[in-house]
């Protein structure tokens, strides 16, 4: 690996550029813009490192650009890499201090809506795939790369991508698209990500606002939608029925895994300006609540005039945008109906459930052989213990991919990931890339292959 | 009277320009845009009858401008007409058929932002002031103008104002700023209107929005203002703590009035496309309901993402405006600090409360002469049988003016006040200057004034 590492090193600006170019173009899932360019971009890219790149269609949304590469000597084995080149929407502009798609360098790091999420990680695994065909003119093993575009969308296609090009997924393991040090440079070795159900409860009454007089007689959807909101959850817990049926405790070892990370409470506590957590709650009860507690959070809620000092209006409709997050083995499209059917019960049928996201969650084993390649190229990257983290509380499509996942990379806790100013540290770039590369590395063939 | 109502006729066209004028020149109280011309456009106009007018200033806000004419046969008895000249925001501007400052005639109506509320009352009461003058060279009593420019926006000095300059406010009959026709062209006599107390009240919790995956340790501010809420009603019942201690029960005669009144329940429905009132509640107890009811309307809510499509974030902050309705004897004073204790009892101590808006209600007996008078007039006008409407389900200033109010004019159902494509019935506006003019005219002397 040394040589590769000393590639990668003498190739670093090489590499910076090239993530510049990428970072150059808009493309923005939520809007369409630069989408199609972007694809493009990223196949020729692939191309570049004889990845024979093709694109995948399936009518409206972004393509996949998906692509591979064969080993000389491991042909039995494959790793995929898992990333996507679409970007959060650059808004509010104000806030940012260079133009968002003017990727602008600056005290050793690089600044631009996607840089950290995710091109970064998508250039530096193309990079050091042409580190390992440079030095060693062939990969350790076969090479996947699987790059959607709709991933701040909630990836919507990837499951139907999945069951129509089965190919391109088949992999014995999958670097995730995330990954990087915690607020103290510890690395993460990342196994999990929770699932989600997203939806949008909405109450409506009369077809137009009327004035807030008429409240002695005409009914107000937003206290109708208050009233519904109030019997999904008590004391912290979701009083939907079932809702808990299909819940996987954690295992023995996962308990410990979790005892055993450290976390940066007291950094988040400040960064978010708040005193405590929910019910007082410690570093430890806060730790297991990230990694396995199923919630249900409030995103958003309107209704009828929000703007400054007062209007009397009553509002024609409200509605509220509700994430639930989901462990292992809850299934989103079931807990919807259970949804649906506590809102009948508790006689609130009238109020529509709009099903706009679901995802089920993923673990994989730390006992998994590439969890223990990520976890021992760490310490040799970082020279440091490396934390394992049994489950993100984030969500992401892992559970389309079947193979194995391990969520590693170049990251850091300030990129400001969806916010104004997103960053990637150039250090931490380059290191990412050497960590995967050496991931990957230890991903020899030991058997048959799975696909 | 009958050569009053000829003048009234035969100047209808000076009437109308007059109207067009001050319709023309903006004057929103939210943004104070043309607020000031608007007040000097107003004392021309009192000016030009010879009512001595003069501005009157409390530094902020828009001034009052007000004047008086005395009468030479019958100085010991005033009448004041209390209007505003200013207006509503326009917006929004794409769903006016014609721009809302050019008054546009067509079909018998004149459109424009303002004309109903409160341009084509006010300029009313100066043209049939002027049609008194011209024939019979006097006013039937002493004429007092007062016109404020915060109606919309809570006639928030006006209190502040009476205190002030008492000298303005003092008079044995107010013909309040609004009035009209219902559905089915029975001028309605109305004798009251509900008070209000509009608050927001706010929960917050971190300093910035974080990812949604964080609430399983994150306080929720959403959660927080939906249980905050959920305590203040139930059933359609206010659960404050001495909510209803103030509340005055209606008088027999009150019952009779609102008995025998007839209400267009059906008209509203299809209006609103509603199917039913709150608990199925029918025509009279809609009726009852509007005159006296203490109300609690969510007017609105706020909180994190509300755009299209699902974002995941957990809100730093979400808000309620609220709209309780009061009836007499009802202080809003007192009852915020009843919201405040309530909210402190129930454990949300954390969640603000922001007091904006404060009027009380007010009532005026049906047996008061200008009441009489009213009444009698309308009979004549309209030959039909007047309305007369115990208090309006809305609010205004009137607990401000200390006198006798019946509010009156040449309004209608389908007006638009606050709304695009707002209109007045040019036939209606000069019915109404008529009704009024022969309400005051049969207000004689008939003892020590009381001012």
């Amino acid at each position: 690996m040394k040589q590769v590492f000393d590639f990668i090193d003498a190739n670093r600006e090489n590499a910076i550029e090239a993530l510049k170019k990428l970072a150059s173009q808009p493309s923005v899932a939520a809007t369409g813009e630069g989408i199609k360019d972007c694809a493009c971009l990223v196949k020729e890219m692939l191309e570049q490192i004889g990845a024979n790149p093709k694109i995948y269609d399936i009518g409206d949304g972004s393509p996949v650009v998906a692509g591979e590469i064969k080993s000389k000597r491991n042909s039995g084995k494959t790793v995929l890499f898992y990333n996507h080149y679409d970007v959060q929407p650059p808004q509010p502009l104000e806030l940012w201090e260079t133009p968002p798609f003017v990727p602008t360098i600056k005290d050793g790091k690089m600044y631009g809506r996607g840089v950290a999420d995710d091109k970064a990680e998508l250039t530096g695994r193309l990079k050091l795939t042409e580190a390992f065909l440079k030095v060693t003119e062939d990969v350790p093993c076969n090479f996947k790369f699987l790059f959607e575009g709709e991933e701040e969308v909630g990836s919507v296609h990837l499951a139907e991508y999945s069951r129509k090009y089965p190919e391109i997924f088949a992999a014995d393991a999958v670097i995730w698209e995330f990954g990087g040090v915690d607020p103290k440079e510890r690395p993460i070795v990342n196994l999990g990500v929770k699932g989600i159900l997203y939806v949008q409860l909405t109450a409506m009454n009369a077809t137009t606002d009327a004035h807030s007089s008429l409240g002695a007689i005409v009914e107000n959807p937003a206290w109708r939608l208050v009233g519904a909101l109030n019997t999904l959850k008590k004391d912290e817990r979701i009083l939907i029925r079932g809702w808990y049926n299909d819940v996987r405790p954690f295992t023995k070892k996962e308990l410990n895994l979790i005892e055993a990370a450290p976390y940066e409470a007291a950094a988040l506590k400040k960064e978010l300006g708040i005193k405590r957590f929910i019910k007082d709650m410690d570093v430890r009860q806060a730790k297991m609540a990230l990694a396995g507690k199923p919630t249900c959070t409030i995103c958003g809620l309107n209704s009828g005039y929000t703007g400054a000092g007062s209007k009397t209006v009553l509002p024609r409709d409200a509605f509220a945008k509700i994430d639930f997050r989901l462990v292992p083995d809850q299934d989103p499209d079931v807990l919807v109906r259970k949804l649906r059917a506590h809102l009948t019960r508790h006689g609130y049928r009238d109020v529509k459930v709009t099903y706009s996201e679901g995802e089920k969650a993923k673990r994989t084993s730390s006992d998994e052989r590439i969890a223990i390649n990520a976890r021992d190229a760490a310490w040799e990257v970082y020279e440091k213990k490396p934390v394992i983290q049994v489950s993100s509380a984030g969500t992401g499509p892992m559970f389309v991919l079947k193979a194995p996942c391990v969520a590693i990379g170049g990251g850091y806790s300030s990129s400001k990931a969806h916010a104004p100013n997103e960053n990637v540290r150039l250090d931490l770039f380059v290191k990412g890339m050497k960590w995967v590369a050496s991931t990957v590395d230890k991903f020899v063939d030991e058997g048959s292959p799975r696909h």
